[in-house]
């Protein structure tokens, strides 16, 4: 069993000056834990080079997988894949196949759209069915990189064409349930959880302090059947363990 | 003019694995910009002693401001200043005043809250008056670390009782306007306002890709009369340089 690790990369000056709300990760990270791969940071950095290059650097450090959004536009201000080819010291190279991609996505002639038709060398363009700029997707030292616009709808389909896919053939399946409890305290339903945490390492308890206290438990596995079996036999020993009010699937 | 630069992190599995979405960040950049201070990197990190460490210490090198939010809770995976201290090099202590200022806002006795009252060798404790868990404060080579708890309301209201007074003192002012153009696309808007850029360089211009288009402008000073200076005159100067549709103070 390789578990598989990713970082999300989010670019763009509007989330570091607190304009925008950046939604991108927190779907990417829900999409990529449902996938079975463990996202171990979510990085955000302003439309700047060198922010941009030191944020892929730290990610390739630590994980295998790397989805970056944003930047991939045609203004002067996305530098995305500019600053990435220099800092993973590859060349930005013109793409005949993107360009095709965009061609058939632009009403009229395609003027400074061409602009996203330069990707990095090696890295192949992912048609994006709801805008322009199609996704790129570099595979480096085995290692995984998609490129991602930042609009939320076209990161989100080409997520689900073309990253999903790659992704789905050698992960892992997911299932979260919410637990209520007949407990008062978050410290109380804690101690309780403490053995089953060891028993099962493929499982994540999170507690909330609402009152009564609620228990986010995500279980992952290798397999649907796999996956039906850690269930039952987690809910089995979680009702011995502690005083369940409700149990739902989310 | 000494420009303050600021890192934000926050901490916690649930928002890594995609369970909640981090606003957070997004808040505390908005109101770090409007407090003159830019904002560098996001970091978000899962309740880990390493990626927390890791995320300090990438923070420390590039910004003398760093807020951290999350993990300051009583249950176990709530690491955070044990995680910093570790990384920083400095010892976990018990800190009287915040004990007091936990036994101030636990009706009862307080058992298991003692925990939120071992904070790292040198800061200071910030009053927390929606919660429980104090925010701490820790001032080091001249750079200011604040640790806030993750429940934004609490989160907050610290950050304007404490962080923002200390902040506001030594930094800047700023406005955001909302520019409402008579321009279909993004790039005519963004060459024109090219020149602007390098007049201003106080100023940030985001242009939206909307139709018509929209740009968002943001203006800093060091005083109020300043801001007031140089909003007429960027104003004056936008009016010459591209069609305006309406102009709104957001």
């Amino acid at each position: 069993m390789t578990w598989r690790v990713a970082c999300i990369i989010t670019v763009g000056s509007e989330i570091t000056r607190g304009l925008i709300q950046d939604t991108n990760s927190n779907w990417l990270a829900s999409r990529l834990n449902s996938l079975g791969v463990t996202v171990k940071r979510i990085i955000s950095v302003p439309d700047d080079k060198s922010e941009i290059a030191w944020a892929l650097k730290s990610c390739l450090e630590v994980s295998d997988i790397i989805v970056v959004t944003g930047g991939l536009g045609f203004t002067a201000d996305d530098i995305t894949l500019e600053a990435a080819a220099e800092a993973l010291g590859v060349k930005l190279v013109f793409s005949s196949e993107a360009l095709e991609m965009i061609k058939s996505r632009v009403r009229g002639e395609v003027t400074y759209q061409v602009k996203a038709a330069y990707i990095p060398e090696g890295s192949k363009p992912l048609y994006n069915r709801t805008g322009v700029s199609p996704g790129v997707h570099l595979v480096l030292s085995s290692k995984h990189i998609f490129f991602l616009p930042g609009v939320p709808s076209e990161m989100r389909t080409i997520f689900e064409d073309h990253v999903k896919p790659l992704l789905a053939s050698t992960t892992y399946y997911s299932r979260t349930l919410l637990v209520r409890t007949r407990y008062s305290t978050e410290t109380e339903v804690y101690r309780l959880l403490e053995p089953l945490k060891y028993k099962y390492t493929w499982v994540y308890f999170k507690t909330h302090a609402k009152t009564p206290v609620e228990v986010v438990v995500v279980i992952q596995a290798n397999s649907l059947i796999e996956l039906e079996e850690r269930t039952r036999s987690l809910i089995s020993d979680l009702e011995k363990t502690i005083l369940i009010e409700s149990l739902e699937y989310t």
